[in-house]
């Protein structure tokens, strides 16, 4: 406790940002709800971009 | 806001399909709830068939 | 088999909208992906506007 | 896009906690990764402690 | 690791009921896979029978 | 209903291990809550080590 999860496009995270996300994360609950980070788990779903819609449209398609 | 997770089995769902499930579910948020669909956000997850169960088998399993 | 989520914030979302909805997006899995509405299963999550944040604010924040 | 979910116990989170939450992962995201903050869009759940449940036991069971 | 999310329509599960889904499954990750229990979350949301549909209707018009 | 998802790290789960966590937590629901097995849906999410995170760290990074 607590678990976050991240849903984010896939397009090429990095392990390094993977690693920000995580820490920064987890930092934040430790400073607004003085969480333990031994207990939060965070989880960075990477969704193709063809699966994820906005305004009716695949994102895939709403790129330049 | 708002958000919607389709979560289907991974058989060949083809482009145009996810094209459609996006459209008209963000279409349907608009009609019943009057939502804007530029911030309707919807993302569909495809499960491997063996990651799925029902009735206690895998999915897998249940198809002939 | 399918699984369908939807998020909205809580505004008083009526019985028969939430009718609307889950007939709606049930419809739309059998239109395009030939599923069996028997198994397609759809859960609404109302969420507190004051736990829904886009743009960096509460929702709660972002209304007139 | 991107969507967070925080999962947390259900303990008189404030507000101005959450305020600082959705300001601060909204934050990340866009330093990490340079996304939109106009679309990025986060939700809180906040879990009835009885239903949280870790090493086996219920979080109720695990407080002092 | 491992998170375990359990939907369930909210019809008067008991304190002890919830304990046992929460101890059920924990086992179940330590002898499948050998997880370690001191880090298997388990959050159950108890969900509104008029937000539950399954065939297409709402959960609640389809009890008796 | 009811709906379980189990989200592990991506670690060679095999296909007898996900029979498993199936036809197991779908008894667990059974003995429980008595619910109905035919309409219990179970999905495995295997995610990658490198996107999952605990104590601020990557789960990759807290291997030996």
């Amino acid at each position: 406790m607590p678990y976050i999860n991240i849903k984010v496009t896939d397009e090429q995270v990095t392990l390094e940002q993977k690693r920000q996300l995580i820490a920064g994360v987890t930092q934040l609950l430790v400073d607004v709800l003085n969480k333990d980070p031994k207990t939060t788990h965070v989880v960075i779903d990477e969704v193709p971009i063809q699966n994820w819609g906005v305004n009716g449209n695949q994102y895939l398609g709403t790129k330049k």
